[in-house]
């Protein structure tokens, strides 16, 4: 019986001590000794926080595969990283301005802009650093499709994409359409590697591959969609950040076109979506149907 | 006879046209389709300047494995937008505040910060993203080596540190040493990696990337100890960008713990030690020599 608390809990910890055993001088060395303010900046920026539902959700999908959690963990800390750039950036002054993140001050906050600037490209940077080390996959082939998959998920045609078109959106009137695919793509898109990078470890087939896709993209639909409704429900304690922010700003989401129903009725039909495309797989694929639930259901 | 003028002149054709094939949103497509407007900010950021020596320096240690300098490619535009991130990121407010870069508006000035922090951002990505493509290279091992060389060379021990120290170092005293360490990371580790990229693809054996690392080392070192001569010597309009920066800015270099003619001479030596590593090649790596020599003698 697939238990989420205990596994959700235990691919958290493994993951802060997964980053804080990568993010220190001796392993981020290169030609030259790392530079110990970046290194210091790089660790505030992605230890001690965050639910970790990327490197979760690699490892869900390579246990469908029977690929054992350590195995799939050094791609999940990729996506991780990856992930806590995208945030040190988007909190600095020129794009979010947020002065608190995960209840603490924020990287640009803690150290300076600059700083945060370059904690932000070198953790972007590792994260292909790391799933270029042979402990990542003993399969080059299997380590550059990950690459790959990273690389696409995160670029302009993915996560930095998104960021772009949000930004660009809260000028101008989105369209519910445009909206869709700037979410896809802003928190979509890296939901939907780390689910094929699970899969691509497992070795997983195009049919098995393309049905895993059809779950990330619903459950990433999902996970945005409760975060806009936690924007206009959550009090900012249970979030450790400030909440009501794209009604402040007059952002448009979901929640602004539908209404708090009927975006909750659109989350329910979605999370269904993410489960059937499930079918195929047996008890195996429970984690990931825990975790399309848990975006429904979580509280911050 | 090896011509320095007519190849370095055919390698920077070739990347100007190889990035403007690259940098569109057809080709930097991924979940989504990529944001025209960081699309449209990359290519700012990265066609129409450039003496693309990087990309050259992959083209030239390949060329001593007779790797043709197309098979080249690929490796060097990854390299070069490597360095069009650093140089967009760099510019920032944040960081160096420069309005003009090769004679034209920075990319935070033609467009906004926020845009230019994710055009730098995407730029870092796609890079990964152009090495994973099996056009770099056919053998999937060692298109992962060569994400691994850029990374190490672009990360934390490599540019991005290196830029960390340069911004660190304006602030305190730094001894002869430590300016060594920080140049050989901020300008060193990227042309280090281009040089050991060449090698890889032309699948040099340790003893020749040992000797290839070494003349990339000396020349890295002669790049930056003529940019510093250049930044006291030089007009702003032979540079295309301000002079005078580091004194101005009471920032160390060897040039002013040295002096001019002691500069001068260190240079000269570097450049020495530079042909000296590439003794046992014959003249299938003049392409290299040439562009040591360069090194010490560009007037901008």
């Amino acid at each position: 019986m697939y238990d989420f608390s205990t596994d959700s809990a235990a691919c958290a910890r493994a993951v802060e001590a997964g980053l804080s055993d990568y993010l220190t001088g001796p392993r981020l060395s290169g030609p030259g000794p790392a530079a110990d303010r970046v290194v210091a900046a790089m660790r505030h920026g992605s230890l001690e926080g965050g639910k970790r539902l990327r490197p979760l959700l690699v490892r869900q999908a390579a246990a469908i595969f029977s690929v054992a959690p350590e195995a799939a963990l050094p791609a999940g800390l990729a996506v991780e990283m990856i992930h806590c750039y995208s945030l040190i950036h988007d909190d600095l002054p020129a794009m979010d301005d947020d002065d608190l993140r995960r209840g603490r001050p924020t990287v640009h906050k803690a150290y300076d802009d600059a700083t945060a600037i370059l904690a932000g490209d070198a953790l972007l940077t590792h994260a292909f650093a790391l799933l270029g080390e042979p402990t990542t996959h003993a399969d080059p082939a299997v380590r550059i499709r990950l690459v790959t998959e990273l690389a696409l998920g995160a670029g302009a045609g993915g996560m930095v994409g998104g960021q772009m078109r949000d930004i660009e959106g809260e000028k101008g009137g989105f369209s519910d359409g445009e909206i869709g695919i700037m979410q896809a793509m802003k928190t979509g898109a890296l939901i939907r590697a780390s689910v094929r990078m699970g899969a691509i470890i497992g070795g997983a087939d195009a049919r098995a591959l393309s049905a895993l896709t059809a779950y990330a993209e619903a459950a990433g639909r999902a996970f945005q969609l409760a975060d806009d409704i936690l924007d206009v429900t959550a009090t900012p304690e249970a979030m450790g950040k400030a909440t009501g922010k794209d009604a402040e700003a007059g952002k448009q989401t979901l929640v602004s076109t539908l209404g708090l129903d009927g975006a909750r009725k659109v989350l329910d039909n979605t999370v269904n979506e993410a489960l059937l495309a499930l079918r195929t797989f047996g008890p195996k694929a429970d984690g990931l149907r825990a975790t399309a639930r848990f975006f429904a259901s979580r509280k911050n």
